[in-house]
């Protein structure tokens, strides 16, 4: 099932049109959108909708709605983080030029509220308002992460809370949406968004992991990168609450405040110093913790065993992934 | 009527809460809001609405929806126009940073779905997708008046289709958003459109006209501004076509070419230029007939005389107004 909708996701993006002229405005569109991804999102949302309904291409627009709204954060997020590479290729900014970014990326934002208006008319307004609330916690997301930047205090549960914001709440929604497209009552919709904040906060643990952990061959950014850029990771935050008296705390900060060093000597310096304080295991647990609750919702979730198959083998892959 | 309008918008506009944390994303929203304006916009939805409901005051999420939105648009353009000053006061990105102002921006973007959001049920999903028309032309609009900027061959018509996009539509859908809220029907509510649009794009031609030939005293911008920075405004498109084959010609082009120049004689000298080809008078004209296509739909708009004063006073105002 889960091929058969990204497939027919895939072949969808292909065929979106967004707006003809100025060419500036609609070209960067495209060129995101068509740059690939895993469509994480609108499956997600496809297969929420299939939880209840046969004709899961139904929810085709809802669901690109919210793979729009992903790159919009991206073309305007790689404006801010300086990002001259995205999935392999010059981002917006750099192929075009700032303004294009900003402008393309506030029409993309149109384009997404412009697709989410194909469900019910009856939904519509609680369809709106859930994504209205959606879209405005990822931007404060994203200005929390900038804010950490420049913080040397941020704590554990304030990075959480970061990552559910910025990640996870967009998951929680995809799955929603396909709820509230189905016509299901507040309690199952509420029920399905849980789900996907606590699988979408393990996806975002994995994904600071596999930035230590993972393997080059198949990992598609530089591995390490978050340690180079001293990224206040869910791991870093532990590698410093852990170190804290023993010899480990004065070499982490050593290499932090380092301005010039050998990049491969950083992160294999810095990866040692997390293995000595045991991170990878604990943010192991902490990630599977996440994960679990997300199965528990589930394994809770009052329809047909066979019907959550795919849900539930996607949340097995999200977990697993190591790439 | 209309003061009682305006006061209701200042008073609610200083109410009106976006959001709490992180405060870089929310303050920017209450300080561009604060700072000002004329409020037209919100003013000709309760106008609007007005025409066929008592209770103006239940337009009013929606009247501030538009508000919000055009000043999303400023935001976002005075960091492409990187423009240090609006209405007398810092921009955000000034006063913050570029960042800041693109990402409190988007949660702008995201407040002006919220507060459209207050609309009756039936009309929410019609609402929402001229909401986003709208939205996208003005996007458009914006990014084809920054093409001109690099081009030399403007036309007077794509000129007006820019001012079009770029500021009039949402005048129209501000007229029109009042009509959809009242439950008019499709037809009305085109009208009130094409009235809005009208009277839009004489609106910005007066704009046009009082960079040039405005009362220093009065207007709050520089006198000669569009001037100074050779903006391809409908006056200097006219000068261009009118001068072919004439001394005003060549004098126009060498003060385009300039690029070290008294600001004050470039001024004078360039008036002077559209003095001798006429061109005051032709703006003049032009100005009066989109005006008069605005006043004519007022005209012929099906409702009591009576209700449509406050409506025709805010033309004649928009049409006499020296800032």
């Amino acid at each position: 099932m889960l091929e058969q909708f990204l497939s027919h996701i895939e072949s969808e993006i292909s065929q979106l049109s967004y707006g003809e002229k100025p060419k500036e405005l609609y070209e960067p569109i495209e060129y995101l959108m068509n740059l690939g991804g895993k469509r994480l999102r609108p499956a997600l949302t496809l297969m929420s909708y299939n939880l209840f309904e046969e004709e899961w291409k139904e929810a085709t627009k809802p669901a690109l709605a919210v793979e729009v709204f992903h790159n919009f954060t991206l073309m305007h997020d790689d404006i801010m983080d300086e990002a001259p590479i995205r999935r392999g290729e010059p981002t917006v900014h750099e192929k075009w030029n700032r303004d294009v970014a900003i402008l393309s990326g506030d029409v993309m934002l149109v384009a997404a509220y412009e697709l989410i208006s194909d469900v019910p008319d009856s939904q519509m307004k609680k369809v709106l308002k859930r994504f209205n609330k959606t879209a405005a916690e990822v931007c404060e997301g994203q200005q929390m992460d900038m804010n950490f930047a420049s913080r040397s205090d941020v704590t554990e549960a304030e990075y959480i809370e970061m990552i559910r914001l910025k990640t996870s709440v967009l998951l929680g929604f995809a799955l929603e949406l396909g709820g509230l497209v189905a016509n299901q009552n507040e309690t199952l919709c509420a029920q399905l968004f849980e789900i996907g904040v606590n699988l979408g906060i393990g996806f975002q643990l994995k994904d600071d992991m596999l930035d230590v952990y993972g393997d080059p061959e198949k990992f598609g950014k530089q591995v390490g990168g978050d340690i180079i850029e001293n990224k206040k990771t869910w791991l870093m935050l532990k590698a410093i609450e852990r170190g804290k008296g023993r010899p480990e705390e004065g070499e982490l900060k050593a290499w932090i405040k380092m301005e010039v060093f050998n990049s491969d000597k950083k992160v294999a310096a810095v990866t040692k110093i997390y293995d000595k304080l045991g991170i990878h295991e604990l943010a192991e647990a902490e990630m599977n913790a996440y994960f679990k609750k997300g199965f528990d919702g589930i394994d809770a979730f009052p329809v047909a065993e066979e019907r959550k198959a795919t849900l539930r083998a996607f949340g097995e892959y999200l977990l697993r992934r190591d790439r």
